[in-house]
């Protein structure tokens, strides 16, 4: 059955059984029941059209992939499954200045297309912290945000159009080269966020900013509890300022952060960094130290750029502290962010009652939190399970972020993760629409089966 | 039949003649064929559900309509339709200055909100030009724009959530209250700009900034001709500048208004009109002057609020100022910004070729276009209908627009007037896309049908 899919795909067709097992797994710690079928490492539309004819033609599952870091497990393969990687997709097709927009394939790494935009002086602003090693398309998929969402928006703002594979393999373009339209129904709003389920994204077209952010100003408070510390983060965007970032860490993060870099972060119960940028830094930033004061903040002020840049780099350390650490089930709930002292106090509590140990950091600004839940207990197979008590944890954490009018994801996705509470935050009614549209895209359910939903 | 209803609704329905009459127009200059079975004025979300649940039993067509102000013929209501209207459901259910944001009813209209939200300090910040008289429901209906949309976004960035009855009658909840999210598929963007044929809208939570823009400086600058106007407006988007407005208004539209206002506009081929705000207002005016300068204009930059609001008084006269020429095509075209030259070029054209006169005013900022088709044949019945000559011009317009990588609307949407261009723009396998995706919202099809379709 595969060898016609080689005769027509030649060596991007890869079956190679190392190549197979790494795509059992993304960053998310799950791993799934078997290596996939195959491996469809598109570099061309033409790929992606020929592998989705085939896997409809045969009802085989087609797993999209871009870089695998994501931390859902949207982009897992099983055993039976065709993942069709958009990774090689990497041509950046159009940059206009003019019109503020590029137009890139997916499989672009988010730090190689701003590698090419900043000779023309433009940005590409949604920067997830993993914006070395994520796609476009994946970014896209998960609608995913960074540290300067707060200010400059996440991908759904970035994103004016898509050409996607659909299931049975016709290519179709949405959205357009226009900054508004209200032509139909918004398909391009639709694909944001899809996690691979309703087609294969292959190309984008983007909206872009200027390069230059004006003076930058970075700040950094150490507080002596995290209640105070989110008090102030609230206060700070209460008051209307739009920090460029907003970013919470609290003592167990700083705790592991501190013993991956040989630094002494010891006393800091709490630590917020904010950065101001633009016309009105300097205004915001003198705005902003006053409110850490008022809340108990130890406030400093980087002198320049590069101080800026060593705050912050204790923040970005965050990820390779954790995995010192061992496995982790990383979180990303959102909140209200007049509920981020609610969502961290509960946090605290679950801490103690779960005993388990819940480092955390927060785009504040967003109101959007990374409980990292440690996982102490492996299953002995040298294979990363998610034990029974810390799903516990983790639903406790679900439900008291959805009573606090929260989210179960702020960007991370349900991927295979969150599936089982899906229906808790969104009901049965709006499920099942979800499921029909998800039908009217992939009528024989042959893409992503059994994520999200 | 009716009288089921009548027992569940009360005065809610009604059947008035008078009242029913005027439910065949709204503002597109379209008239329906004869007026409709009745009208539910739904005081409350109770009342829509009734309304639809009796709808959906009887198999009658609805049509949601807010203020009427639809410049697509979307709100018209046809003879044995039921229309319902959310123009009474007005009520402020919350408003929050710590998460910027506000909860609604429908009907409420656009400044109605920015009186309240004002004590507050805050702002929703999408202004259709008809912000006095249209409804929050009939702006999301139809993504509806406006002058400051062009920095601070259109009605899709601002809204969070929504509360929509089904075809059947169900009351459904989408979004959230937090900033970021991706638990799903984005079911809130795909209603705003579904003109009625999703479900109707009865709540939102709508996303708020502050309403203190800090310093505002207007510019005004006459050409010699819309060329050059039309070159600077794109140079100073080109240039990275981010104006609050950007307008730009044509020498028949002049003429038009200065006619209207009884003001000597006439030396003038062309006028930009500008405004900067906040930190940057200053310096970004002063790079705006320069390019207008470099493009041939004679700039004159407000004394004061009181003269910006003067110099933008002329905009605002525009629409007053073509009711008084008689009946107008109002169309809606956008292009990327860099065509926005080529669009002018290719409408004066049209004009000359099809010998018809098209006032056009510009959001030149977001290459959205307002060509205004100027009908003067009426057809002697004292209703108005759009003459096959001005649609033949009206179709070269949409043409070009298209080719120059347009959309054909910008901000007003299909409705019953662009249904039979639908497909040159989004193709026919978006198009089935989309009819699949509403017949899982209205599988039996009653939610204003005829409308975009
Ligand atoms: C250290 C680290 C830091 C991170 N920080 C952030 C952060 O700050 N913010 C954030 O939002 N995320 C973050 N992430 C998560 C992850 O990087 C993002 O979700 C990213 O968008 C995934 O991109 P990817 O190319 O790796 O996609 P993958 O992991 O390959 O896939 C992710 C999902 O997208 C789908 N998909 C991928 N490509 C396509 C395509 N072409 N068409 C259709 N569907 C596709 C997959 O099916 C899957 O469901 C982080 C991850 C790591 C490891
Ligand atoms: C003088 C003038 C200036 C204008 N300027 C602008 C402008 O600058 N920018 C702009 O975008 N538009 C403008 N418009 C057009 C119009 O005001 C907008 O389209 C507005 O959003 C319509 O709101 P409405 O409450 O009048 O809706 P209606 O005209 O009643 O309805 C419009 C559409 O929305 C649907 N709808 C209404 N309420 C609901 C609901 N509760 N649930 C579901 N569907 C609903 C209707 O079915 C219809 O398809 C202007 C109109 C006029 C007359």
């Amino acid at each position: 059955m595969l060898e016609q899919l080689r005769a027509e795909l030649g060596e991007v067709l890869v079956t190679d059984p190392v190549a197979l097992d790494a795509l059992r797994a993304d960053k998310s710690g799950q791993r799934s029941d078997g290596p996939p079928l195959a491996l469809v490492e598109a570099r061309e539309v033409a790929h992606v059209q020929a592998a989705l004819r085939w896997a409809h033609a045969h009802d085989v599952p087609v797993v999209p992939r871009g870089a695998g870091t994501g931390l859902a497990g949207g982009a897992i393969g099983r055993s039976g499954e065709l993942v069709v990687s958009t990774a090689r997709m990497t041509r950046v097709l159009e940059i206009s200045a003019d019109d503020e927009l590029a137009v890139v394939e997916a499989g672009l790494v988010n730090a190689a297309l701003n590698a090419a935009l900043a000779p023309h002086g433009l940005w590409y602003a949604p920067d997830p912290a993993s914006r070395d090693i994520s796609t476009i398309g994946g970014n896209i998929a998960t609608n995913a945000g960074g540290l300067m969402c707060v200010k400059y928006g996440v991908t759904r703002e970035a994103v004016l159009g898509l050409a996607v594979v659909l299931a049975d393999g016709r290519l179709l373009r949405l959205g357009r080269r226009t900054v508004k339209g209200v032509t139909g129904y918004d398909l391009t709003a639709l694909f944001i966020g899809s996690e691979g389920t309703l087609g294969v994204v292959v190309e984008a077209t983007l909206r872009l900013r200027r390069l230059d952010r004006g003076e930058v100003v970075t700040l950094s408070a150490a507080f002596p509890d995290v209640a105070a510390a989110a008090a102030a983060a609230a206060a700070i965007t209460a008051a209307g300022i739009r920090p460029a970032a907003l970013e919470l860490l609290d003592a167990s993060a700083l705790e592991a952060i501190g013993a991956h870099l040989g630094l002494d972060l010891g006393a800091r119960a709490a630590q917020l960094l904010v950065q101001t940028d633009g016309a009105a830094a300097a205004v915001e930033a003198a705005a902003v130290l006053a409110i850490l004061g008022a809340h108990g903040g130890a406030a400093e002020r980087a002198a320049d750029a590069d101080e800026g840049e060593r705050l912050f780099a204790v923040r970005r350390a965050f990820h390779p502290a954790m995995e010192r650490l061992g496995t982790v089930l990383i979180e990303d709930v959102a909140v209200p962010r007049s509920a981020l002292p609610d969502m961290f106090a509960a946090i605290g509590r679950i801490e103690r009652e779960h005993g388990i140990r819940i480092p955390t950091v927060a785009h504040a600004g967003d109101g959007n939190l990374h409980p990292n839940f440690v996982i102490t207990a492996h299953d002995g197979s040298g294979e990363v399970g998610v034990p029974d008590e810390v799903w516990a944890a983790a639903d406790d954490l679900f439900r008291e972020c959805l009573r606090l009018g929260g989210t179960l994801t702020g960007e991370h996705g349900v991927g295979l993760l969150k599936r089982r509470w899906l229906r808790d935050e969104l009901g049965d009614d709006a499920v099942e629409l979800q499921r029909g549209i998800k039908a009217v895209f992939d009528p024989t359910g042959i893409l992503n089966p059994g994520k999200v939903f």
